[in-house]
């Protein structure tokens, strides 16, 4: 089986591209298993193949380093628009690709050597209703702007916004030495959010910029959350200190993503998509 | 760049083969660093390559993931000796591999596809002098079999061995449940060792079979330590619950390594050596 590894912002999968490869239902949960084990397999966070769609240019599958399948990966997806150009799959600039969340919109942005280098990834309208996340801090119909938790006898104030999963963002001095470490777990398991949540750090360096660290809900400290990264600039939209329809570059562990909060509602992420190698995997029990 | 990536008991290393690729001296480093970050690499524990030696069927060299060279690596010659016969770089069965420790010797095991399937290994001499280690216990020219150190009040016996490394090794009760994360870096960095140890828990199983657990010396728990299933073997032998010239299996977490302390004092390691993967590595800044 043929195999390119990318990765964006460091979030990276093995990618099989099944115009080229069969591979039955059955078999992709243990391919993504075995695949993902750096001991024994590549190495990865999982696996994720770009096919026909009966709806968009290509649908997208991801399947977790655990073998469970995702709904969507902001990282992953800029990599399958990367895929689908580099590879004469597409030679569209701007294209749709099919997810379990849906058909994402993408633009991919072309270098000199007509290879793609970033991706924006429309990633659709933010909720802003307490009942989207869902958070339990007052009225659901009504946005959690200026909502406040209690924790170990401290009030903190938090902004919730939903992109389709929940994030609680908090405004601190200093978002690069913040012990996200000690607040993380704690916000996602508060009493507040019945499904838990993903918690943001935020700090402005001015009103284009700001600095970026995440604890998310099931995972813990990553290097990089997209739809994390959506949910701090429509806060700081928000709380008007970034501008609505303007490009916001977030400042996250694993490099950079440019944010933009739309007056059409919707939230566009620009960031890089990386190949790292290519390969050929050639432990195929399904062809036994 | 084309690259191999084998493991040896989940111990895995990008392979590169020095006939093929053409690498200048300064790029290795910073290369081994590169491929074996597995989030925005290939993911190994390091790489190594295979090439023409003047003095052996083929040399190896061992960067860590660190970008620092290893003198050697029981798991991986083996991978080395399985790499150089299933490409045909030698079609004898019976190889010298050139190492910063000095040549080894190695037997192929060849299975039914023409393929090495396990490989044997001349680890050397098994060293029993108290200095080999060394160990601060008793005279420094005796051997180090009944030696006692004190730890939190506790008296435990120990053998210390040297296979080029030291090893302290503990007969426990049942190794598979013993609390080596406790033990083990107190063992590693106690006053006795001046140049720290590593740490084995055997139980034996009858005489041809123990129970194996490490604590390697700046690594901590690992899947498997070629050197330190040697040294358990050599100091089952000694202290007679083994027998000399006899394989014996060692049930590591890794898997099985079966290891024999042969009358010539030397002691011989066989394991499994296999192929995860081949691919194509496209970031060569030597090449610029």
């Amino acid at each position: 089986m043929r195999f390119t590894k990318m990765h964006g912002l460091g979030n990276n999968y093995i990618y099989v591209d099944l115009w080229q490869e069969q591979i039955p239902e059955e078999a992709l949960s243990p391919l993504a298993i075995a695949v993902s084990d750096v001991n024994r397999g590549i190495g990865s966070d999982g696996l994720i193949t770009i096919g026909p769609s009966a709806v968009a240019d290509a649908q997208m599958r991801i399947l977790n380093a655990d073998g469970s399948e995702s709904q969507n990966c902001g990282n992953g997806i800029r990599c399958v628009g990367k895929y689908l150009y580099d590879h004469a799959l597409t030679k569209a600039s701007a294209i749709t690709v099919e997810t379990k969340a849906g058909v994402m919109k993408l633009d991919l942005h072309i270098d000199e050597r007509d290879l793609v280098s970033t991706v924006t990834v429309d990633m659709g309208p933010a909720r802003l209703r307490r009942a989207d996340l869902p958070v339990l801090s007052g009225e659901p119909e009504e946005t959690a702007l200026h909502d406040e938790l209690s924790l170990n006898g401290e009030t903190l104030q938090f902004t919730g916004i939903s992109m389709g999963n929940p994030h609680a963002i908090f405004f601190v001095d200093d978002a690069k030495t913040h012990p996200v470490e000690v607040y993380g777990p704690l916000v996602e398991r508060h009493a507040l959010f019945p499904e838990r949540v993903n918690v943001e750090f935020i700090t402005m360096k001015n009103r284009r910029e700001l600095d970026f660290r995440v604890w998310e809900r099931g995972s813990g400290i990553t290097q990089a959350c997209g739809t994390g990264a959506c949910a701090a600039v429509v806060a700081a939209c928000l709380h008007n200190v970034s501008d609505r329809g303007e490009d916001v570059t977030v400042h996250l562990l694993g490099g950079d993503l440019v944010i933009r909060y739309d007056y059409d509602g919707h939230v566009y992420m620009t960031g890089p998509a990386e190949e790292i190698c290519t390969g050929d995997w050639p432990h195929e029990p399904w062809r036994a």
